[in-house]
């Protein structure tokens, strides 16, 4: 396996580096160095943003999409704004340096830094992951577990911060083992109010017929890149694609759901609490085709 | 401003280190050099765990019963248990390092480390602070923001880990700048059916007559240390001390309302959402004359 770490010296959103500085801005560091104080506020707050890409034979997939949602989650943060060409640079070093072949995860981070009035600590790692994803083919079991909040509660309240990618991730790590103290893979999260929202770390889709749905994100999701490619494609085979509420219920009722996301990529859902669910594996190889493609 | 780092090579909870052992499991590091990897899952998720101490001449406020707590957070976040002796004595080697007079913060912060199944990254700081702290005798204004969650949420969905004082304080420091954008200095969180739990970074006391109350620890709110040792104050001083549900409406016609923590201590809250309510001033400067005692 692969680990590379990378530093970025950051920019100002507003400057305009030529090539050199930017080039100058990116240093490798050693992976097994320590690169954070004990005083920075992602190391003692989750106080900060991410993004993680999949990357397969020396391409990233979403750069740009990652990128606006970065810059998105800064925003809900009140964080520093990125300067995404910096990022972009940093993204493309990475891919630069990981092995020509094979897939790999690209992780971006922005924290608040040592001074919340300083400059943000920002960082990029690349790691090789393994071209065989199981899951992609034998698929996922889940159960569903309450977020705790009504399916609105990202417009009402948006310092819970329901949609910003936030380095505040121990809940979904303690979903994630929740499902598997339930004998299962992975989660959806659902809503108080009976609606299904995504995974602790992955987007929902679900086939009814010729219609694929995901979850409005104005619910309180995040909104999802490779859920976005999944869309583009989709559409692109003939099928009608919608945002909109989608029942827990419902992914009882449907043809087929998945669990989408950078790394893993489409993971069919066989089971939903116990119960078995229809799966359409032809659809899920021809996704997970795209993806790589 | 002294800013003392002390890293902890984590003993297990079941060893019996001699006093040689231990002092050698125990490293002062340069407060500016970084010791957190890119891949610490404390960096990169929040998912970790943490205390904050007060502490005042060289001693430190309720030692055993922050040590309680990280313990009781380890459990509920299926972290390794960790050796109390030995977090212990970090603090009373932070102390020793620290000026003998003054006050100060010490900060226990336990991540999951590079490898969920490996040791976890331990580590304390100690900072001095000033020794006047205007909140003290000026007071806060507070504005209520919804934390989102039914108030009985902890027992119906532990993983949520609203009991737990974990490093994923995003949410808690955006709903202190969301405080700030509104006028005010602190928020008070409150449940969907109306009542107040806590601050974002404290614990809530009311006076009522010769009663204090504070909102009962099982409703998904953190066990206040502070809290506990003014309870023990407070009754010595003829108070009857309760734990119970706090109606938020119930801060508006209080005699008086306080946000108390290890560092702040309690600092009486002067206006709710804008409208002022009672305070207590005279048993507010003997509250925390009793903690800093």
């Amino acid at each position: 396996m692969t680990s590379l770490v990378l530093l970025l010296d950051p920019i100002a959103a507003d400057a305009q580096p030529d090539d050199v500085e930017l080039a100058a801005s990116l240093t490798f560091v050693p992976p097994e160095e320590p690169i954070l104080s004990a005083f920075d506020a992602g190391a003692g707050r989750g106080d900060g943003i991410f993004e993680t890409l999949g990357a397969n034979d020396g391409r990233a997939r979403g750069v740009e999409a990652h990128l606006d949602r970065l810059a998105a989650s800064a925003v809900k943060l009140d964080l520093p704004m990125p300067h995404l060409g910096q990022w972009r640079a940093g993204i493309a070093a990475i891919l630069e340096a990981l092995p020509a072949d094979g897939q790999a995860s690209i992780r971006l981070v922005l924290t608040r830094g040592t001074d919340p009035s300083g400059p943000p600590t920002c960082w990029l790692t690349g790691t090789t992951v393994p071209d065989r994803v199981p899951e992609r083919t034998t698929g996922i079991r889940v159960v569903t577990l309450s977020r705790g909040y009504v399916n609105d509660v990202g417009e009402s309240s948006p310092w819970l911060l329901v949609g910003a990618k936030t380095l505040s991730y121990a809940l979904n790590m303690a979903a994630l083992r929740e499902a598997r103290r339930r004998g299962a893979d992975d989660a959806v999260f659902t809503s108080t109010d009976g609606f299904a929202l995504e995974g602790p770390t992955s987007s929902l889709l679900v086939r009814q017929g010729n219609t694929i749905v995901t979850p409005a994100i104005q619910h309180g999701i995040l909104a999802g890149t490779t859920q976005a490619d999944l869309f583009d494609f989709l559409a692109s085979e003939g099928f009608a694609c919608e945002y909109r509420t989608v029942e827990a219920s419902e992914l009882l009722r449907s043809d087929a759901v998945w669990l989408v996301s950078s790394v893993r990529l489409a993971a069919p859902v066989t089971a939903v609490d116990g119960t078995a669910v229809a799966t359409d594996l032809d659809l899920t190889a021809r996704m997970n085709a795209a993806l790589l493609a």
